[in-house]
């Protein structure tokens, strides 16, 4: 058997399933795995060692065992867990205890996972950095928001963990991290329990190694809940039967004049352009798109909405406490104290549109591609990178997906987005699963082996 | 038989079905009343004749009839109608024809309506005076937006007609005019094809002389179009079943104390008690409730909202035109631009909490009653009145009904309100026809006979 800490989300669960693999064993190791790596990359905000063996403990004694069973799994400090602190890495939640678990955190122990911890965010969630660090080098940002779940799954600590995206915080660090995001369709997974950004745009993330991985979770914490305004009562598929009969070559939509690649360097066009080549001869169907207008304006739509949600959950903290807030977010609140609220709407009205256009775009094909991120992750700790490869999907709502690519010629790992119309998380689950085993990768970070 | 126009949509369809009424002299009857009285009462703003009677001609040569078979209809002239001048009774859109029906205005058309005329609306179905005028008193305002409307069918000029209510366009109206006002949930009936005044509150109106034909227009028009993003995918019963399901004596929950009582004179609050008086010994059950503390806030922010979404729909004309508007309108819009988003979305949260708690309220009966105004029909042209008893309904989304329930001194119609919980029409329906026909009252306006 490889070594415990390697194992994917549906290999573990296999092998609890067939009592091959001890939840104790397997939550032991990932705590071994977290003592040897997490100094150098600060990863974790929380751990709770015995309540993670006591857990893992019960779930030995279980009969019946979910697609997660006994799997542990990180949380952005932002998830809600009842009896543990949650403090979303600020000042102002430093000692909130929820007394309830956010429901994707419910529904994530009914499948049989365990929670093995709190992981380390941006303050709040947004653009301030945090102290971890990119295992794949330490000088370099592990991206945010999702900071301590992406650099967690990357190095080993966790086979999969929990994000959320408001503009590009699942999918750019998972890129950044040489792992796999998936921010689902607006609506699909609850945020009931989730310390908010912004509600009309906030999305639960899932980090994981690989597709079929996103698939578990997601299957587990997907559908309605009449306690988050912005649930939608889409019906849920089996999104591994939707992968499977999506699991042929896909029709894929390159994204590549416009926005995408005049934003990019020339190292991440050219990779692109090449991983799109490699997809092609290997049966892929490859043409290229081009982007609807309204795409032009939609990262200052997107601002805006987000400032000014967050500045109305923050206002009553902040009238009293402004001086708790790093810089980044203090500024953001403040811009969205100023906007008027017939900008706002102007702003919702044309995201609307920006919806409407983007979902037609998509619909042409299986899944529309592009470069994950503008570069590499930056070499700069008093940054979390661009999201502008992802805000414009977080705005429309339309599920995207990343999938490692390769290097770049500094050692750091590239990734390709996969964007699908909403509520086709089946088919972009498996046309992004078609290419992960196209392009035959298994990319690792040097602290991993 | 009756005078035509004296006819319910209920009987009237029925004659047209079974052969004994011609929707060509229908029609005919009807535009003569609408020639005998317009004069005096300035109900309409665009009536097409020829189209009128060919419409009806076609009507008679069809051999599937629907609920609504022969039956003219009066639209407010905010309800697009293909090939038809929609002006708001604005200078914006004096010259506006559209291209397209509204999807209600459709609705009804397959339901076996004519589309007899466009009626007058205050200014973009706002507070600013219509020339409309009260036929019970030619010296008391008929109320408002959908003055034009309800003063048609007080006044025998057609027996069903098209409102809105945003604050208390509807239900207020009815009230002064003694007739028949429904305001259905938030979401029943799509406003696709309506001139806006505040999508998160516009709701079609429906304006009658029965209980029953409230419910045979609701049920020809409700139902889930893609087309509005307010649009609810609610399931549609069949609500002339529904109300008869609930057709016993009802159980009500009187809001005597605090924000109705407080806000009515002396006459209106002892009218009030007779009537619930009357319907308890009539074997009604009869409680009082209290109103929620959130109530206390509730026309604030409704007035904010509405401000906001209004501001952001005529910014775009206001721009250049603001001195086309009329001053109250002028007002509001100049109040909208200046509100915060933030404040917007506080307002938008605090209507949340609100509805819930009205929710909860509303399950505790089969229908709230209160009185529908705080007085009769004001001895003032240049108001329309006050709609403080409909504008916290409408911002909670809750349907409402309006039936007439007496005379004051001074000779005008007064009314009472009912109310219940969301998508909840056909209980609401069935309290309010077993109360109209307890109360056993047959008001016409000086006019009428």
């Amino acid at each position: 058997m490889p070594e415990a800490y390697t194992l994917s989300v549906s290999n573990a669960a296999e092998l609890v399933r067939s009592g091959q693999l001890a939840p104790t064993d397997y939550a032991n190791a990932l705590l071994d795995r977290i003592d040897a790596h997490e100094a150098d990359l600060q990863a974790w905000v929380t751990i709770d060692r015995e309540a993670v063996i006591s857990d893992a403990r019960q779930r030995e004694q279980e009969s019946s065992q979910g697609v997660m069973a006994g799997v542990p799994v990180g949380l952005k400090d932002i998830f809600y867990t009842a009896g543990m602190k949650t403090t979303a890495c600020s000042r102002i939640y430093a000692d909130f205890v929820p007394e309830y678990d956010a429901t994707c955190v419910t529904r994530l122990k009914e499948a049989g996972a365990i929670i093995l911890g709190k992981a380390v965010t941006t303050e709040f969630a947004t653009s301030d950095p945090s102290p971890s660090r990119n295992p794949w080098n330490r000088e370099h940002t592990p991206g945010g928001s999702s900071s301590g779940s992406s650099v967690a799954v990357a190095s080993g600590m966790c086979p999969a963990a929990l994000g959320s995206q408001t503009g590009g915080s699942t999918c750019r660090p998972a890129a950044y991290n040489g792992i796999v995001g998936l921010k689902p369709t607006y609506g699909r997974i609850s945020r009931y329990g989730v310390v908010p950004v912004s509600w009309s745009l906030d999305t639960v993330g899932i980090l994981v190694r690989t597709v079929t991985d996103a698939a578990i979770l997601l299957q587990a914490m997907a559908g309605y809940d009449a306690n988050d305004p912005g649930s939608a009562e889409e019906p849920v598929p089996n999104f591994l039967d939707e992968m499977g009969r999506n699991g042929g070559p896909p029709r894929l939509g390159l994204l590549k004049t416009g926005y995408f690649f005049d934003r990019s360097t020339p190292e991440v066009r050219q990779h692109t352009e090449v991983a799109a080549d490699q997809l092609a001869q290997t049966g892929a169907v490859v043409e290229e798109l081009d982007l609807p207008d309204s795409f032009a304006i939609a990262p200052d739509v997107q601002r805006i909405i987000m400032n000014v949600e967050c500045a109305a959950f923050h206002e009553k903290f902040f009238r009293h406490r402004a001086d708790e807030y790093g810089p980044r977010l203090r500024a953001s609140i403040e811009m969205g104290l100023l906007i008027p609220g017939v900008t706002y709407l102007q702003a919702q009205r044309l995201r609307r549109e920006f919806r409407r256009d983007l979902t037609a775009l998509a619909e042409r094909v299986d899944a529309l591609v592009m470069p994950a991120t503008p570069a590499p992750a930056p070499r700069d700790l008093n940054t979390t990178g661009d999201a502008a490869f992802q805000a414009p999907w977080t705005s429309a709502g339309l599920p995207t997906i990343v999938i490692p690519s390769g290097l770049s010629e500094s050692g750091l790992p590239l990734g390709i987005q996969f964007a699908a119309s909403p509520f086709a998380e089946g088919r972009l689950l498996g046309a992004a699963r078609w290419c992960e085993q196209a392009l035959g990768l298994d990319m690792r970070p040097p602290s991993y082996s």
